[in-house]
């Protein structure tokens, strides 16, 4: 068996893997094009084209990533060739991490007294209820449903969104335009982890931000395509006051790194983090993997992507 | 039976009390002094002298907050009558709120994003497994078991410490001064929770800050008088490059509210708060006093404050 590895990280890739699945011969996409060739799994984050082109006897390809928009907009990837991704594997806890500090932030006024620091003004805001601080979740796959699930946890009043119904213990869960719309005009603070789909491209734009009520907050350690930052810089206003919304948590951008010259950098109420929220921890990762190949090899059933829906 | 009430929402108190006790005669503070004397109860958070020199028949003192440095430093107070205090009565959970968000804070790096911001530099920091980022919180009352519990279910290891031996579930707990000093020497980040009492002035000092790991993080949700704030100036360095100590969350000074010429105000790595950690959530508050005072009517065993012990 030969598997071929692309990621920032190849080298602990190969070491893991081959550690592993001691019969397989395991390469990183730094070795030669002959030697890749004829590989039975390609693991690959980012990967380019000819990666995929170069391949001719693929059972699957292993996304190292819960987002498979750049792979499945790689022209040359074989349409007849399954596709799974890592799900979670301890992504969820980053995120809920993550978006567990953002909501705090908000909720407990951190934001306020970040402003007042610099003027050296010691002025406490109230704490409502978390019963009165209701919190939007768009995207309730493994690592929505994980995020939603800490934010009940904490005390939070949960809705969840998806473009198909679900239903989860704990969140109320809306779905459809409609649904997005009660939702956003429901919430104190919404987040936005959805994949990267023609569905979602901007599905936070001038409108449905202006459905938040004054003074929420949004935090997006999702996909950078799924606000449209110049009505979001629109709706925080000038920052010299507060505008319609009070503040963002942005983790994904709409071009990475964000450009310097971005007006988000220096924006007063926005925190810009360098798409960190939920890198994924190796060991987990890897005891994934192994399970695939494994899953693979057996001709076991295996949850794949469907490239038409786009997750 | 009599009650008077000193707080800052004393009319709130007032009625509060006065319906769930219709037998009473609730005043606050503002009444006459004539119509105050013969008071049964004080229930006072920071009461001027006079209104406990006044009274003649008191069954019992209930102090409105978790703090009783201010009524046990009072020269007027009654020795010989009971005092009972606030405990937890949902400060438990605002304090481990704060708590959790200064440690993700410091632990997922967003101090430093902070630092990159206004120079627009996009710079990812590792995540280190939480096994390796253990947190410890000094003092294990109510409200710090509370805040070591919370941390411990986030996924930190937690070393606790007092200054008698406990033992708690899941919570390594260290005592007196060389359990102490062990516990400093091992924490990526140290919490202090302590009453405001002769042996815990200043319990971190220029020394013992020194036994922090290079690197650690101080969040103070406690007292102001348990830091030593030059020495924590000193050890964080001029926030030109890191001092020894990374940074620091603090709610609570040597003087409040925190004089503008406090350096703390502006220094890059400090983020101030107004003494806004653990506001004691009024329902949950008048529910206990009012259990206070029917165990007093009942003689029942109550937890009392020790004076000598100073909480």
């Amino acid at each position: 068996m030969k598997i071929v590895v692309h990621t920032d990280q190849a080298e602990q890739w190969q070491t893991a893997l081959s550690e592993a699945l001691p019969d397989a011969t395991v390469l990183t996409s730094a070795a030669p094009a002959k030697e890749r060739q004829g590989a039975d799994y390609l693991a690959v984050w980012k990967a380019p084209g000819h990666l995929l082109a170069e391949q001719t006897a693929l059972k699957g390809i292993i996304n190292l990533g819960a987002g498979v928009d750049h792979l499945l907009a790689t022209p040359e990837r074989p349409k007849d060739v399954p596709i799974v991704k890592l799900r979670d594997a301890g992504m969820g806890e980053l995120m809920a991490d993550y978006v567990l500090y953002g909501v705090l932030h908000f909720y407990r006024s951190l934001d306020h007294y970040r402003l007042q620091q610099p003027d050296a003004q010691w002025q406490p805001h109230e704490v409502v209820e978390k019963s009165q601080w209701p919190v939007g979740v768009l995207g309730l796959g493994a690592i929505g449903r994980a995020v939603a699930s800490a934010l009940y946890q904490a005390g939070f009043p949960v809705l969840g969104w998806s473009r198909s119904p679900k239903e989860l213990r704990d969140i109320r869960c809306l779905h459809g335009d409609a649904g997005l719309d009660e939702l956003l005009g429901q919430v104190q603070c919404v987040v936005t982890i959805l994949p990267d789909t023609a569905a979602t491209r901007h599905i936070l734009d001038a409108e449905r931000l202006a459905r938040l009520p004054q003074g929420a907050s949004v935090i997006n350690p999702g996909r950078g395509s799924l606000i449209d930052e110049a009505a979001l810089l629109e709706a925080l206003g000038d920052g010299s006051a507060p505008g319609h919304l009070r503040g963002a948590l942005l983790d994904v951008f709409e071009r990475e790194p964000l450009p310097t010259e971005s007006p988000l950098w220096r924006h007063p109420r926005v925190i810009i983090t360098p798409h960190m929220a939920a890198p994924t921890p190796l060991a987990d990762a890897i005891d994934q993997v192994i399970s695939y190949v494994h899953a693979f090899e057996a001709n076991e059933a295996l949850e794949t992507v469907n490239p038409d829906e786009g997750y």
